[in-house]
């Protein structure tokens, strides 16, 4: 690819269109290791993670990189206002205006809550965040945040964790076709295929964490993510040829033993 | 990966597990570059397109690569004698014992017959050759290929030329499961996530042509077909974590604000 | 089925668990006999269709039927504010508090809007209505919408009139899972097969329209899907048993002839 | 369904299009019921089970009912020498010509052999044989069968006993767009939505044996499918619409309340 074809969000620029995240890795070393083997730019944590006052912190410490943006994520919080709170706090701690919204009030599924995450982007852009949403593949809101300001929308191609790849496919075609954002497709992404296929109907960019952290080699999976990764976009902006019904030789049909 | 992750068929060894074809290009400077791109070592040839004899013959002098092996297939016969008359042929034209046979006599949907495919088989086996059969995902027939001596099986994922992917996925599973020669999967892979998928579930190798050639640009896409099947490779011999039907969070799930 | 099979929402105990509609028929003729061998008991209906103070209207003394129900939706409103007045205007015009909310700003795909439909159920519940609301499958949302007061949830399927089935299956699981109010499955029921699925999976009823409506002969597809929902409903009660990935054979495997 | 849609094979006309079988039901009491229940008016049964001398042989007996046939199959053979041995037992002992050939040498997944398949079918149709042989869902070997003579063609929709449903669509599709002979679809079949999805394609007859007879009631999951066939081939015959990618309202979208 080209340097041409980067990915922007709000005033930085990306090379890579592989986020990945810090959860479940077995030690920082690994995480580390796995997280330069992705390439990744963008790098999600969970505030609790990081103690940044304390300079032991080896998780953080590990994060340093002049290449790696940290985005800190609001998981944990049941609703707007604990959002709206934890981004601050991160603000501050991590001295950066970016953040992943995500609101989910249920333990079991952790999905996102449509309306309190609504409430919270509006507030948080009003705020001078750099706001991007995890959500359900829901086109509508997708719209709605859009107009409230954020920087990206991060639907989900199926539950968090389930490794199941684009179940949401249907609705991630629509919400890519009527955005005007970067639509970062978080949640569900199990395998280099299910990345490749993301980035093939045209999302902007995937982000990756359990498939990554809980494999037996994560620095092998990484590096296969991110080529897989690259291998999609590609095939989107070459412009692959459409499936067909009917099938179609690639070989000559004709008797040719016998003309 | 190192290099000891490399495929074995017959007497040679492969570092690509990208197999290619010929077909449908719309030059031969652009199948060139394209297989080039691919990195691919074994490309399938139908007899009738080439005509060794004749220095001029611009097919086959683009294919002349010391890291390329050409793979004469029989595309176009009808039955087991014809496909035996074509591979001896094929052995005489381009000095080669390999052949891929394909016996399709149905000029629609250009599937596989089982059994004149069987039968031709034992035969060219029993001639010295080295036999890839081209086969509907049939996992009796698979077996019964490799009693007779096939140095490989070469399932359909989809009706050739479909570019719908692996919708035949539950037999290839049984394929891979049972065989004890390579299983390379051929037809219907029409993007990189297909390809990926294919490595991913153990295929030894994928057979890719269409989806190569009758892309807007075949240099880039067959390059990205290398990246997915690399990807797919990894994340196989790298143990990918399997799908759940529960959530499991990548962040803490504490309410990390309040404690 | 016996007679304890029966789905109650708010004060009413429904037979049928198809719910049907009454656009895109060709002729009002046609909508009620096809309502009629649906066997349908609750028929939503577009508050723009009837004139009800105008005798003469078609459409609507047609469906007067003891054992039809009318459910006034709110098709064609923007937000929460036109969906309360629109609910109002049908309450008074057909002397029903049952109503079906709808809101879809987005012409082209129609898809419902989560943050208007929860205000205006909010606001319709305290005004004393049976709200049934028509939503994204997004598990969260359906756990609001019961909270606020709800008599049932809506999920679609699929994109209205796509009739490509049940789509979102993947949410549609964790939401039957999780409601304490019926589940009805609204969008994308394109055939019988997918009105059985829906009801095995544990939908408490489905609402078909497009598929019934626009089909050859919608009498006799109506008649369909009645037969396949209470397939798919006793299915679901007995109890069928699960997917496997083994083979089980249901002949026995002893070689019987030379034991 | 008028009296005229009824299904042919060789010298017999069928009013039910659910075939059934005998194995894996916990009694034969609950294997009749469950028969009578489906209306099924073929049913299968492994000649080991059957001890037609003795006539206080209770599964035989309580399947004699002038408005059931049975089908003997030839289960538990591996090959065609077998399998024709097994016909011709099956004739003498249950006086019909008719029989179900099935012969799977893999005692793990239980699939069938295209190429002893064929062979005996040439066979039995030579010695009179009524032939209707279970078979992967390869189209050109259908094409070769029905060129031997066979009445009709079994193609498997999953792996026997998966309840997977009709994992083989793509060729299923094919089949039958191809077919002189009745095609009926054998194996997979696990709820009565996947029976409404075989006949809406077109499949002229399905069998079902393990999802009746290991569910937790059979008779009334026999009962289901019976609904669920009948309402696929409604739906097949009354022409359904298509599936479309583009959201149709069934409802008007003018703002009828500002007009």
């Amino acid at each position: 690819m080209s340097k041409i074809d980067q990915l922007n969000i709000a005033d930085r620029t990306f090379s890579s269109r592989l986020f990945t995240g810090t959860g479940k890795f077995s030690s920082s070393q690994v995480m580390q290791q796995a997280i330069l083997a992705s390439e990744s730019e963008l790098v999600t944590v969970a505030l609790k993670r990081v103690e940044p006052g304390n300079d032991d912190d080896e998780m953080f410490s590990s994060l340093k990189n002049p290449g790696i943006s940290l985005l800190p994520n609001t998981s944990g919080v049941r609703n707007a206002k604990e959002a709206v709170f934890a981004a601050q706090m991160a603000r501050e701690a991590l001295e950066t205006n970016w953040v992943k919204v995500e609101i989910h009030p249920d333990p079991k599924y952790l999905l996102p809550d449509p309306v309190e995450t609504l409430k919270a982007c509006e507030e948080l852009v009003k705020l001078g965040f750099v706001v991007m949403p995890y959500i359900h593949a829901d086109p509508v809101l997708c719209k709605r945040l859009e107009e409230v300001g954020v920087q990206c929308v991060m639907p989900l191609g199926a539950p968090i964790g389930s490794n199941k790849g684009l179940k949401t496919l249907d609705f991630l075609e629509i919400i890519i076709d009527q955005s005007n954002v970067p639509v970062i497709i978080d949640a569900g992404i199990g395998s280099p295929s299910h990345a490749a296929h993301a980035m093939e109907i045209g999302a902007d960019a995937v982000l990756v964490n359990t498939a990554i952290a809980v494999s037996q080699n994560p620095v092998a999976i990484a590096k296969a993510f991110k080529m897989a990764v690259e291998a999609g976009r590609i095939a989107y902006t070459s412009k692959l040829a459409p499936q067909r019904s009917q099938a179609q030789a690639s070989s000559p049909l004709t008797q040719f033993l016998y003309e």
